[in-house]
């Protein structure tokens, strides 16, 4: 982490962080127990090394929309339909984080009783991390997937309008000695925030990020943040940009039209505030209805470290393999604490102020 | 169809192309029910516009393998273990499309009882176009999966070692008036068999699609093939391949740990003969269990006429939603014949000669 702790960062603490979360979330009306789930997601995020996702979000977007009225502090989280093995919630236009883990609690549940489950939330908000949901299947030797829709960013393949989310897909995979494999990825080939960092830095884009409100493909960031994010493989058809485009197509419709809530054309643009319109999908299933845990995860351990330990390309330091780094991030900031970027620490003691609550968050 | 359908292809029918498949393989010794489902998949591909996955492998993949001993003729396809949501089969080294569809089967009758279930199948070979297994969820209005390792092409992020398959995953929707929605798609940039035909058209290769051996990134085919492609997103991170890499390798556990088959480390290279080596992986569950059947393929069609109706970039024709292309090719080739090559032909004619079997395939 050493290369990220630099002056524009504080360093706080998982326990302190989380605490902080819960009580403003709680002094903004949340129960308790809601909120310290919130707390536990978004700090999760920042101890994964993604800072967009984590305490960052909580003033200005969590508590702005829970006291502006476009979200529900005391909302009812509620089954709509409901299977052996597959549950459907709506959430009432409340918090993302304690619908997803409740829906993903009941999956997990289900699966373990019939060996597999999906769920779905309809009428949600952003859940944070999808990834923090696919690995809570982890400690139940289950594999878990998560997936959510989001405010649309994105263009399809050979179109110009801005029609999808980021939508995320995320995995996560037992093994043994090794750390878990967890894919968690947006299926845009980069985030809305990157744009955001190369303008503050003054870089060109890379090809196939992004493309203008006109449609072209730019390099300026300036013209692509009033245009369109690509979707994974870029432009056009090239390098595959119709599977990235496939991929977020897929996780609207398994999140928004499975459910029964907003897609496609109802779902908001990052303009608009419009309530709940976020919807989550999820799935697991048993390990050990297909093979022997231990044998499972022997296995795993083979597979990762075969990749791992195979030959790098001229220049490359190291192979990863999916949630690597992303599990030794959370290690370090275990260890040497957790880092909060300067302008977000100021934004969380002022708001600390506003609330009058305590702030030391200091490690 | 007018564009492929030039002097270089000769066109049969669905029906004549899958009895000459069905009669082929009974001649060397595959029972015929289970041919007839090899003819089915293998034209199911042709007609969808995936040449290098149909009738073209008929002769120098699967009836070579037969032939010389490294594929059974008469497999015992078995259920090794069953939950009420899931099953794993082994293949017995026997050909991978009746395997195949007998999971999917075995899955759709679980999910139909319990709402959702899993599968899996090892020691396979290669199954055709993991689509036609998802999509045989459609028609009892459920979202299918299905997945295959397959022999290593590609290599790892950073890597310059060929590690991985294409490694297809593909997903299956119903929906209402349109077609339905159908992603099916390596998680390699493109296919080995791209590379081949722009060697073949002395075409230079584009960015990201394959290194050298030395694991430079190249456009060369010659190069290329004595190389690694590399995964949906290209080189390095910079356009996201580790996101591509980790479907990549999502896939091969998915299919290979999971199943107790061969992975990373034991599968096979493409110079490699080895058997029973592929193992795959499904899943389904039932629309009904999340929403009414009927409002949901309602909403399907307005999510997909959303995304096919928005403006298009410059100089593009048309915007798609996965799936259709395919569609539109099996009804075109359901009217105007299907189109094999002529060098397909010429081998199928062989091949029919050889095995004393009339040939009448054209249309």
């Amino acid at each position: 982490m050493a290369d990220t702790v630099t002056s524009e960062y504080a360093l706080s603490t998982e326990p302190k962080l989380k605490a902080f979360v819960a009580t403003v979330l709680e002094k903004v009306g949340v129960a308790r127990d809601q909120a310290e789930v919130v707390g536990d997601v978004l700090v999760a995020a920042d101890m994964r090394g993604v800072e967009s996702h984590g305490v960052a979000r909580l003033d200005s977007y969590y508590v702005a929309r829970l006291c502006n009225g476009l979200m529900k502090a005391k909302p009812n989280y509620e089954i709509v339909r409901e299977t052996e093995t597959t549950v459907l919630y709506d959430a009432d236009n409340g918090l993302g984080h304690p619908a997803g883990k409740l829906a993903m609690q009941k999956v997990l549940e289900k699966a373990k009783k019939h060996g597999s489950a999906f769920g779905a939330v309809r009428n949600s908000n952003h859940y944070g991390i999808a990834g923090y949901y696919a690995m809570m299947a982890l400690e139940h030797d289950m594999i878990g997937m998560a997936s959510t829709n989001s405010v649309k960013y994105g263009a399809p393949t050979f179109g110009r309008d801005v029609l999808l989310g980021t939508n995320p897909l995320a995995f996560a995979i037992p093994a043994g000695k090794e750390p878990a494999f967890v894919l968690d990825f947006a299926t845009t080939t980069v985030p809305k925030g990157k744009l955001e960092v190369y303008k503050r830095k003054g870089l060109p884009l890379k090809d196939g990020w992004a493309i203008d409100e006109h449609g072209e493909m730019t390099v300026d960031p300036d013209a692509a943040l009033r245009g369109a994010l690509l979707p994974l493989g870029g432009f056009g058809t090239d390098h595959s940009g119709h599977k990235g485009y496939g991929l977020g197509l897929l996780v609207d419709i398994l999140c928004g039209v499975l459910s029964g809530g907003a897609f496609g054309p109802t779902l908001p643009n990052i303009s608009e505030a419009k309530e709940g319109a976020i919807s989550h999908w999820f799935g697991a299933f048993r390990v050990d209805a297909f093979r022997d845990v231990e044998q499972f995860k022997a296995d795993m351990d083979r597979e990762l470290r075969y990749f791992k330990e195979s030959q790098r390309v001229p220049g490359a330091d190291r192979i990863y393999v999916a949630g690597e780094i992303e599990y030794e991030k959370t290690l370090a900031t275990r260890r040497d604490g957790v880092p909060v970027h300067a302008k977000v620490w100021q934004g969380l003691e002022k708001l600390a102020g506003e609330l009058g609550i305590p702030f030391e968050l200091s490690r």
